[in-house]
């Protein structure tokens, strides 16, 4: 039996009591500010806000205040917060870590470092670790085709665990893996978490297919396809530029994930708007003013940026990024949908 | 402008005519004693009975018995019969056949050759041109998510032209891109060819995902994209045994169209109703009393077939192929879906 604590009380956060509880571990949960609705409902038994769901009795839930005796002892943290309040949610866990703790995340996405340069969020969270700390706490990283409520009713599930360091990675999926939760261990945290911020900026490029469907009652699956196999290849790409591989890229953090994430969700349903003719500026102004944070719209310019500093350093050149180009035109330049994606296609096999 | 024939007037025989004739090439489309219909209602300037458009009217259409006339002076044969009908149709067409001339398929599948071992099909079709022929007609094999009708309408596509031959496959992709067809030249017609036959029979097994969501009213988009990920890996285990390589497996013929075939058609249909509950002996007497012809459930049984030919060579072996012997189990040794299917990614994850 491990004790583990999960800090966040979303979605995925409380998902992850079901096969932690199933392999019979001490489960705790923290809520931050934001999460004080979820927490009280837990802590009555009542559904779970987000997904509407009772948690078992059996999870400690705690409110903000109460960050140290939630962390107290725990052999594994697991950071599953949203991507933009990683740093600050972070920063708060560090100083209660101890030597020897294994903290997953499942959190995904990019950030800034101190000096402007892009990082994938474990690179971020290691950067926070005291110096001490650094090498003696591992971090691992999730990636793979995992919406959170289907874990709630134990649908068939396959993950991927990445860290620098395979007995870390190896650790948690013992801790986690269940009949229905699957977990593959990995040393390409680099590859894994590239696929796990970029999936959601290709996601709403496959939107667009859907909403050019919807627009003229014609199907455009051919389109989807083309592009989601365009979407897989840049993801090797950016993989391999950043000093991972393409394995994760081939595998379920990449295409698995793709997949899932191309299927349904906010991304998919930002990308669908615009293919059905509302223009970027109004898709995002209409998202703004319902506070959907749709994670594929920073995404893509972050990742445009990216490749842009990785340019500079002769590491990647944005011709081959060209679905990504032709993303970030049409979100952020309002160029049109239909006739930049059909250009992409068009100079994507001229390459 | 190139003189051109189609052989099969079905549905993407038919579909062909269009960036053809935006080409400008003169087209003509012979049909088999089954297509009497189509020809007739072609001739006559009626919707094609298939997808109900009708077709340009500068097609000419031939029936069964003008096959002579159908080919003489033609530069490029495009085959678009159904995969069990290839070898008959094939043989018929042979004798009409010029040195020089090049020989495109969107038929796909694989066959028996004359001392039972399993091919592909542009290798058994190559076996049936005569020896003076066999260096001078060149054959090209197309790839990648395309449906017939999404071509009628001009829906983006992008698709894979794979020859031995990197000419022939540059010039079939000369006579027939578009703006909105947009085509890739590969040498790698095994690894292509692979993934057009087996693609088929992995959609059976991502379209049970679909089955178990609809039987209990929960979504399993997380089990579908497992087994999407792990069929793309399967299939890169095929290409690689047979000499293909990972290159189309990646691209449009493997997991462009495995995405576009695991999202509709009879493959998925097939898994559904299995993934409802029907066993699968009553799904497949049901599919075969209403005629239904699904290419993934003899696809499943070739490519198991196959895999267990090239262990004897010590090419490859049944046990990387976790997934499609366990579709095997639930189509042909009636083994119950679910319970198959867990075990499978279970299985997978522990290799």
């Amino acid at each position: 039996m491990a004790k583990v604590t999960i800090i966040g009380a979303g979605a995925m956060g409380s998902a992850l009591v079901v096969p932690l509880l199933e392999n019979g571990h001490q489960v705790r949960m923290w809520g931050t500010e934001l999460d004080e609705e979820i927490i009280a409902a837990v802590k009555s038994g009542l559904p779970h806000p987000k997904h509407k769901k009772c948690l078992p009795a059996a999870v400690e839930a705690f409110y903000a205040p109460d960050l140290s005796a939630a962390i107290h002892g725990a052999e594994l943290i697991i950071m599953a917060v949203t991507s933009d309040a990683m740093e600050a949610v972070f920063s708060r866990v560090v100083p209660y870590l101890q030597k020897g703790m294994v903290v997953g995340t499942v959190t995904k996405g990019f950030a800034y470092d101190e000096h402007g340069k892009i990082v994938i969020l474990p690179e971020l969270m290691r950067n926070l670790l005291p110096a001490a700390l650094q090498s003696t706490i591992q971090i691992v990283a999730v990636g793979g085709p995992c919406k959170a409520t289907e874990l709630l009713w134990k649908a068939p599930t396959a993950v991927t665990y990445a860290s620098q360091s395979i007995d870390a990675a190896r650790y948690m999926k013992d801790v986690l893996k269940t009949r229905t939760y699957c977990v593959e261990a990995t040393t390409d945290i680099v590859g894994t978490e590239v696929c796990a911020a970029m999936k959601n900026a290709y996601a709403v490029g496959l939107g667009m297919a859907e909403g050019f469907s919807q627009k003229d009652g014609l199907t455009h699956n051919n389109t989807k396809s083309a592009l989601f196999t365009y979407a897989v290849r840049e993801m090797g790409y950016l993989s391999l530029a950043l000093g991972g591989t393409l394995e994760p890229v081939y595998g379920l953090p990449g295409a698995g994930d793709l997949e899932v994430t191309g299927e349904a969700g906010r991304n998919r349903i930002l990308g669908e708007v615009i293919g059905k003719g509302l223009s970027a500026k109004q898709a995002i102004a209409k998202m703004e003013q319902e506070q959907i944070t749709v994670e594929g719209y920073p995404a893509i310019r972050f990742g445009y940026n990216l490749v842009k500093q990785l340019e500079e350093s002769g590491k990647a050149s944005l011709q081959q990024f060209t679905l990504l180009s032709g993303l970030y035109a049409i979100l952020y330049e309002n160029e049109d949908a239909f006739s930049t994606l059909c250009e992409v296609m068009n100079q994507v096999i001229e390459v």
